[in-house]
């Protein structure tokens, strides 16, 4: 009997309903003649409000305590879906994360699976019971109870996946798929049929948040085939896999373009040039734990020069400060920072063997008079860096010039 | 270093200023050199609620997943608890029923304990970490979760200082101990110093609801002494404890009296009088699994008789339809019904040695013109039903006939 695992997140079971509905979805699979691993996260804002009760007791709460706490969320949501399961006349049993031996390691808040000793799964599997698997949480080896961070469910699915060798693994969402944009800020974009792990994991990480990409990642290192669909629509969704000749048969280049705007640029200006002034400014900032995703070093003039950085948003202040304390010791000029920027980027795995990707983007961002603060590269994704008021407007451009609008009917 | 534990109920911790309550009671005992171990009952309704979420989904969930759900109120109350200790500069840590090592049968939903392996508790505590440990469930030995029913976490806590050989066991509740009845029906009634166990299992049955039963009976067995006491006041409650001379000497021979008004009382008439006629009806009864209390049988009067017997008020209507078909094959001439009684009990260890007690009650009640419908008698207690309308006045005429009243300012 072919195994499917099934993921429904958060805002599929909020309520009674919704929970309805991915019984029906369930029993469809079942009947079709599947055995089935279903994987829920907590219900709706569940996990959210037990944290802001939490706030209340304990400003800065332990996260072993936290990850005890919030765990809980996913097994109710779990048993309920197992009684609805019943209710409909499936067999059903609920466990937790425990339960089914997902094994982490001590990182609490943001575990990670070391082991899978899935015998009490399989054993249920072979009594033809429907099991419902409380994301998002494992155990260590002190029987702790750990919890996978945000997205952790779809961790947790494909990890059961790829310890059950199952045929399918489905992650339910409220989108119908991948899409080559975000349809919001590109109308005219796609969903997508297929695309590769390491396309996914640009995109994830750019801004389509579809899935977490930890979760890819652990799909990725166990091949297991996603299949990203919505929880309300039957329609075929995306299908995240390894690249494939198929792919590269279908000659698209580039796969998708985002857009991020939650970043900031920094400057510091006048940075006496000489070795180790790199290291001390961003050895510094690590040191705060700040994220740097660009670094743009100008050309050296008469033995200064400027450095500039993106970081997110949030974390600007820190870095700020940072920077301010570190001036006099790096006897730079100033520091300057810039919130009106954004990131838009296109991602593909077809760029490796075409050449000339980087100069129609560029090209494309001039003909819309649009100024490039910025670029980075890596083998699948080029990035530019634009003022904020202009980003969307770069995106659908790119979103055109690389062929990825919608036909018109 | 002596060892605590104390158990604190729902309404104290239904929010968070009421664990703030808790904590600060804690914190006094931890800071006077005790070990402690915290036993917790989910917040406020919490498990009322759950229970009715689950009913939307499924009006006859499995008791498996029962226990899957509702358990998890235990956990989030006692994580939230410990978060809140840790705030409050102490070291602590919420342990699950089965990272407490307690090992139940498999009955789910009233599960009983077989075994406790407290290592963690132990390294926990050898670590002077506050343990809050979540009432009201186990695991059984497939590593499902179950409850301990009702009033679980009283048996929680009587079991974990049992296992641990704990110097003290206090139950805080919402009342300040037990008391010689139900002030609300007899105002004179005084709060008791000391009672043994079996003096509470009949306070306890008979409708003093300050603790379950099953938590009383594990006490005795395990020789764990209780202090049942406020969670809101200073004061000392009551002791309950094995029947001890002090007890004896202090020449109290009626603890309390006890009013409970949910019961029914049935009457078949006519029945005739052969050997096997009451086996029949009462193993039809005990079949529907309605709870019999007392049972009388009249004299019999030329081969007929008349039985009657008292059933929770909740079950009269599945044990009249018995009865009703229960008729024709005994031969009897009809049943009736009468929704208007009440029990007055009254309940001491001292009645053992004192005669003349049945005399004096029966006194008392005759000398306010109460009707006696029933008499029953155990070793330590007895019980008389009287008409509803009249019940509270016998309890008062019982307390003050055998000096139980408060001594007026």
């Amino acid at each position: 009997m072919p195994l499917v695992v099934m993921k429904f997140g958060g805002s599929s079971v909020a309520d009674p309903e919704k929970i309805q509905n991915v019984v029906r979805r369930v029993k469809e699979k079942r009947e079709a003649g599947n055995g089935i691993v279903v994987v829920v996260s907590a219900m709706g804002d569940t996990t959210d409000e037990m944290i802001a009760l939490a706030q209340k007791l304990n400003p800065d709460p332990s996260e072993r305590e936290m990850d005890q706490l919030i765990s809980s969320g996913e097994r109710i949501s779990a048993a309920l879906l197992a009684m609805a399961l019943q209710n409909a006349g499936l067999k059903a049993t609920s466990l937790t994360g425990e339960q089914m031996g997902i094994i982490t390691d001590d990182s609490h808040t943001k575990a990670r699976i070391l082991q899978i000793r899935p015998d009490k799964i399989k054993t249920e599997l072979a009594e033809s019971a429907v099991v419902v698997a409380a994301g998002f949480q494992g155990t260590n080896l002190k029987k702790d109870v750990t919890t996978l961070g945000r997205g952790g469910s779809d961790t947790t699915a494909v990890a059961l996946a790829a310890a059950l060798d199952a045929d399918f693994c489905e992650i339910y969402t409220d989108v119908d798929g991948v899409y080559t944009s975000d349809p919001r800020v590109v109308p005219a974009a796609r969903k997508l049929g297929r695309i590769s792990y390491d396309e996914m994991l640009e995109m994830a990480s750019l801004g389509a948040r579809v899935m977490q990409s930890r979760a890819v990642e652990f799909a990725k290192k166990f091949s297991v085939v996603l299949h990203v669909r919505s929880s309300f629509k039957e329609s075929q969704g995306t299908i995240i896999s390894e690249e494939t000749d198929d792919m590269a048969m279908e000659k698209v280049v580039i796969r998708g373009v985002t857009l991020t705007e939650d970043e900031a640029k920094l400057t510091i200006s006048g940075v006496p040039d000489r070795p180790g002034i790199a290291a001390t400014i961003f050895k510094a900032i690590a040191e705060r734990n700040v994220n740097v995703d660009m670094i743009i070093q100008n050309v050296s003039e008469e033995g200064f020069t400027d450095v500039s950085f993106t970081v997110p948003r949030a974390e600007l202040n820190k870095a700020r400060q940072t920077l301010d304390a570190l001036l006099p010791q790096i006897k730079a000029k100033g520091v300057k920072a810039d919130e009106s920027i954004a990131k838009a980027s296109i991602v593909g795995v077809g760029m490796k063997s075409h050449p000339g990707i980087a100069a129609t983007m560029f090209d494309a961002l001039s003909r819309e008079e649009i100024n490039i603060m910025m670029i980075s590269t890596s083998e699948i994704k080029i990035s530019c860096v634009v003022e904020k008021q202009v980003g969307e407007k770069a995106a659908r451009a790119l979103h055109s010039a690389f062929g990825l609008d919608q036909e018109k009917d």
